[in-house]
């Protein structure tokens, strides 16, 4: 199969072709084979175009819970551990495999339809998000979460899913430890092992709440963070979600072992566990990727939701109307993310990488006018701009 | 013109009626004359069917400039200094009648289409967007600010106004200072003897920034709040947009006074302002309405994304999951923000109350499930969900 996207505002996110006006992006296969000004030679089997339109790389969800879709907006403005103990725990108790197969296939409707194009999943039965995923052509890093008393069974899931999974281009997994208050030191040091020895990402929750920090200096006279790399954790390559409560000390184990960081903004906010340092994280070099969390805690997917909430936060919480540009902030919703979920080969518009890419609308009054297609595409545009989805070179949903 | 939406979730923001299931709405001219569980008796022009469906009031946009839609992305990601001096301001001086029409219809397109039906302006050559509002047919409240010099040519234009719009039922109007920084002390008191002697609400910038309030205490002994009382502002009903830097003895003086707040809370995060003390506000019982602000400082109109920010903020700053939950923050899109505009029949869906009303499309994926409407529709749902936008019993936006 090849497309050709023609006439289009293609913003490549890539250093050194930044936005090309009128340009031009051809894929073959699952690979974009040119990126430039003028229409490529060759054959076509479907050309769109991209008059008042722009092409970004697919939006990169690096951190949610696919089939919580089915909490949504079950139990909202509660307090942390009244919502917990008292609504998502009894309720994920009861879910089955199909439960999570419809609650991810939700998921995967509403994400294709908003420009992701790829998530990065922790959760339970993750065997059915990977068959949604696959039928619905999206790509995913799968991990089932390993907790207090799961690790032999949820090492065998995934040796299973392993099998199962390996003839598919999309599928690809990490290893994850839920958090260090769901998981024991032991236990966290086998999950180290193992990715280790199985050359995966670890995946998992970090310094969310002050609950979580507080308690870990107490029982450990440490902090998450420090807890977390004193059993091995960041010796793989390491996608920390959350990262709120954070030393300065903190930050500099996190740059020590190149963690990417996965940033929740809105998760944080609607769950009150305040406001992640991302720019210091970004000062220091650290990779910020970002992610929706549950739709539980949301209570939406929307990866442009969640890029213009990332650019803003900052600027009202540090008084500093600089803080993350719009720029930062597509960065974390594409190449960062790319980056943190192992990828060297996504997350730009750029000659070899995989054709993960989305077309946006930008004939709509609420883009009017536009003097910088960025700006336009973090601060102004809605996932409902979204005309086209393409995951691995098919285009997956047309608006 | 008689209309009946029927088989509709039907939220009333009413407290005595509450929402509504499979509820019945007729209007009958620009009036709702119906709301209930039964189908009410007679011939409609026009039948609604509103299955999987949400009937709202219309949205109210307590504090916009219309016409910086033209300045949308025009320059972002700057210091509040260098922006205002480098870019808005000579740009704005600029701006010619004709563009402030274009940007209004801009604007007015982008609200109606997200279910705004309602909104309150700011700015010059305002005669245009009245223009614009009454073509496009949504509901405004409109000033023709003052600022140092103006006051005897803004007089004029609110007169000339007053008489052109005078057999329209869609424009009312606030009289506007535009802010303590602008307008000199026996400016001020001049608008509130205008204001009072003309029975219009005063609608005006306060407390803003950091520096607003530290310079009014250096220059004047007194913070922006008590100032503006000094001058005799808060005898008219007032709508006292941002009121981000607040004493608490600021805060009683709008309780004192009956004050309406518009609160801009993704303006406010935009430019570093802060966050406005909201739930203190709500605590005491203050009047808090919602606006956009300027598309150039948000850089959207849309009401959706703003109620999901009000919502979420004051969780995420004060570290308190049941700050702000999901119906206030729709109240204040509503309810609220009609009474801060003056309206005592506007905001509810509610027998004898004006007919601007908005039909959300519930059936999507990133609306599924739905266990509260009210979450669904402050959490969940999109400008881009709005199906029919009707102001003053017309429809004036299909998707």
């Amino acid at each position: 199969m090849k497309t050709l996207f023609e006439n289009i505002t293609v913003i490549t996110m890539d250093n050194d072709a930044g936005v090309i006006k009128n340009g031009c992006a051809a894929v073959d296969g699952n690979k974009i084979k040119y990126v430039g000004t003028t229409k490529p030679e060759g054959e076509f089997d479907r050309v769109i175009n991209g008059e008042n339109k722009a092409l970004i790389p697919g939006l990169i969800n690096a951190h949610t819970h696919t089939a919580m879709t089915l909490l949504r907006g079950y139990a909202d403005d509660m307090n942390l551990q009244d919502w917990l103990y008292n609504k998502i725990f009894p309720f994920e108790d009861k879910m089955t495999p199909e439960d999570v197969r419809r609650g991810s296939e939700i998921a995967i409707d509403e994400m294709l339809a908003g420009g992701t194009t790829c998530f990065s999943d922790m959760y339970f039965f993750q065997a059915e998000t990977g068959r949604a995923a696959i039928q619905k052509g999206i790509r995913a890093v799968l991990s089932d979460c390993v907790n207090f008393d799961g690790y032999e069974r949820k090492v065998k899931l995934m040796e299973e899913m392993a099998e199962e999974f390996s003839g598919s281009d999309l599928i690809t997994f990490t290893f994850s430890p839920h958090a260090i208050y769901t998981c024991s030191f032991e236990l966290l040091e086998k999950c180290a092992a193992y990715a280790k020895e199985h050359n995966m990402p670890i995946h998992t929750h970090l310094a969310e709440t002050r609950t979580e920090f507080s308690d870990c200096e107490i029982e450990h006279n440490m902090t998450p963070t420090a807890y977390m790399e004193s059993a091995g954790l960041f010796e793989n390559p390491t996608i920390a979600a959350h990262c709120v409560v954070m030393t300065d000390s903190d930050l500099e184990i996190l740059k020590k072992h190149n963690v990417s960081v996965a940033h929740n903004p809105i998760s944080n906010l609607k769950l009150a566990s305040g406001i992640a340092p991302v720019p210091k994280m970004l000062d220091m070099g650290i990779n910020v990727a970002l992610g929706t969390d549950g739709a539980s805690s949301n209570n939406s997917l929307d990866m442009f939701e969640e890029i213009k909430a990332a650019a803003l936060i900052h600027k009202g919480a540090g008084l500093d109307p600089t803080a993350v540009p719009a720029e930062t902030a597509l960065k974390m919703a594409t190449i960062n993310g790319a980056k943190a979920l192992g990828f060297d080969n996504l997350g730009m518009i750029k000659e070899g990488y995989l054709a993960d890419l989305v077309v946006v609308d930008l004939d709509t009054p609420h883009l009017r006018p536009i003097y910088d297609p960025i700006s336009s595409l973090v601060y102004s545009a809605k996932c409902g701009d979204v005309e086209y989805t393409m995951v691995n070179g098919n285009i997956v949903y047309e608006r």
